[in-house]
């Protein structure tokens, strides 16, 4: 499929940007589009990306210079509705992969301006997608990334977003509850209950990626050279678990686990995010259809990612502590959690595991950019 | 409790000034906040009230001539939030009642502009509430109007809120699944993922009214003088169904049922929205529960409805048709609805029914402004 053009709405961020490359790889015709929220933001709250990254047209240019393919961009806010329209106009997508939502869950719980900016952002932001769409793109396909963390920690088994029950003799099939542990997670629930609903009324064609915390650096285009690299966080607003401990790890900085660490959930490796996403993209589903995959590859508690880091890094010659802190956070921290996900499998996946030699990988990439780590980003206990 | 305060956001609407007034009479200080959102989205969209209304400061001076009673008025947006928080600072409010939403479903499927507006306003302003609460009345119990359309028309019965559900040898208990109708309806819905999340987090006190069309004019406070009427509308944007099917009957313009008219709805009369959220305020649920009532009396299908009022109507003389016209939304017309509705009762609530008198009623207060109808307004097929 040659021809085939994707919109990736937040492509200069730490999973868009390797998306982009990806896509354009595989011969799609790719365009990017940022407001370089998170670039301002993580310079507000001073907790910048390890790895210096060059703005999105410098990227785009060194990657046409390494692969003769071109990337367009456009930087501007999409919350813009007219901004949105003239994008898709141009672009003419069939797939609009959506990662253009402020992402953080402590970044929403700052105050109220980043509460209600997150909301704001997050909920118009989909709702110009769904317009843009109806008005210039009929039939696009929207892939939106959702998050593990929407379904909370129920007692019950997790399904693939949705939930058949019989209930006092009769029969009723419905989105999987729903119970997030942070603002930010609940205008993914919001952002749900949007694209349901257009769906039904409109018949869009949505897959919705229900992504737990990803983790990584490389990918086979990022590693091509090192101005490719997607941003790495790791600090506590921007930064994932297993990332940020591996940061902790190399600086000397004990590994901060929230409470008594008993807290599971599902990881992906950045690897996998792009699969998972290229396989949405090239089995759409139907119109008038919202399909929902859980897309992680592995279970673990937080104490399981401390010790794994712990162990390779002392392997690796590092001195790592792990340090049980208070919860900032209200979330259980010991609990039930059984969810599936079969249905990425399904579509082809083939899954990097969270191995000693993945972690090694990690740590190696990192280390030389160690003079870099600000420890005072690190752990800041911003509350719940 | 004569010393109860009461803030009634939306105070201007036509459940919110037959409250402010009902809370008055019972010795509570109220205070009342509207930004004129319907006054002014009536008068561009052309379908303003059937019954002229002071503005908000004529209305509270009229009550205190009335019934020496003073209601406090504020004219400002709480989408702004110091205004809001300026507000609860000077009025320390026990209860919050919070009617201050965009509630027209057609309006918010007119276009893109006016989806984002009920997007912003109604999410920002429940917001806005959440912090005011946290920063400046800590403890003080909020009452939110939600509606039975947030949960559709499932194939199972539906309860007052919550499901408990036993799935694959485990139990668990979630909000009841829910699956609007219309953008406003899914805001409703994200309404209460965020009152549930900020619940749960910072042990907020809310009771979520979910209400069904609300039908009626009069109430005891407002029959004391003409100027105290609520507004009345009967246009397709702010008009509820049996409301406007009257002045249709008066109008001589068919009654305008959408398709085979079996959509079923829970419906309550005015006066017992006034008892249900005062039963509220003066049960309020512990810190840390969302409490969920179902807020309707008796459940009827449209059919149903535009029946009585043919046969009412027919009795005072009016030749009333009814017309089955195409429906411009897109909802079941034929469908399983049980919904329960017992916690209102067991506070107390008395309920009025709709019978023939009292429809009979609604056209003897309606037909003095019978030269007020503007047909234009009555239908116009906004389309889902």
């Amino acid at each position: 499929m040659p021809d085939m053009s994707v919109l990736i709405l937040g492509g200069d961020g730490y999973l868009g940007w390797p998306t982009a490359m990806y896509f354009s790889r595989r011969g799609r015709a790719v365009t990017v589009v940022d407001n370089y929220f998170r670039r301002n933001a993580s310079i507000e709250l001073d907790s910048e990306s390890l790895i210096p990254t060059a703005n999105l047209l410098q990227r785009a240019k060194r990657w046409e210079e390494t692969t003769g393919k071109r990337i367009n961009v456009f930087i501007g806010d999409i919350v813009q509705y007219e901004f949105l329209l003239s994008v898709v106009h141009e672009s003419r997508p069939d797939t609009i992969i959506h990662y253009a939502e402020q992402p953080s869950a402590p970044y929403s719980m700052l105050n109220r301006e980043k509460a209600a900016f997150t909301i704001r952002n997050n909920l118009i932001s989909t709702l110009n997608i769904i317009y843009a769409v109806k008005e210039a793109a009929p039939g696009s396909h929207i892939v939106k990334l959702g998050t593990m963390g929407e379904y909370g920690t129920p007692d019950i088994d997790i399904e693939e977003g949705w939930l058949e029950i019989e209930y006092k003799g009769r029969k009723g099939k419905f989105l999987f509850p729903r119970e997030a542990s942070s603002l930010y997670h609940t205008t993914k629930i919001q952002d749900t209950d949007l694209l349901w609903f257009y769906v039904r009324t409109w018949g869009l064609r949505v897959t919705d990626l229900m992504q737990g915390p990803v983790y990584g650096i490389s990918t086979d285009e990022a590693d091509i050279h090192d101005d490719l690299k997607p941003n790495f966080h790791y600090d506590e607003i921007f930064g994932t678990v297993l990332n940020r401990f591996i940061v902790q790890a190399i600086a000397g900085y004990p590994l901060t686990v929230y409470g008594k660490g008993g807290q599971k959930r599902g990881y992906i490796n950045l690897k996998d995010t792009l699969q998972c996403v290229y396989l949405s993209s090239i089995n759409p589903p139907d119109c008038g259809e919202l399909r929902i995959f859980n897309q992680v590859t592995e279970v673990f508690s937080v104490n399981d990612l401390a010790g794994k880091v712990q162990h390779v890094g002392k392997e690796l010659g590092y001195d790592v502590h792990i340090h049980n802190i208070e919860n900032p956070r209200k979330e259980k921290e010991d609990h039930y959690y059984n969810p599936k996900y079969t249905g990425l499998a399904e579509l082809g996946l083939a899954p990097h595991y969270l191995t000693d030699e993945v972690l090694t990988g990690m740590f190696n990439v990192i280390k030389p950019y160690q003079h870099r780590i600000n420890r005072d980003a690190i752990f800041r206990g911003v509350k719940w």
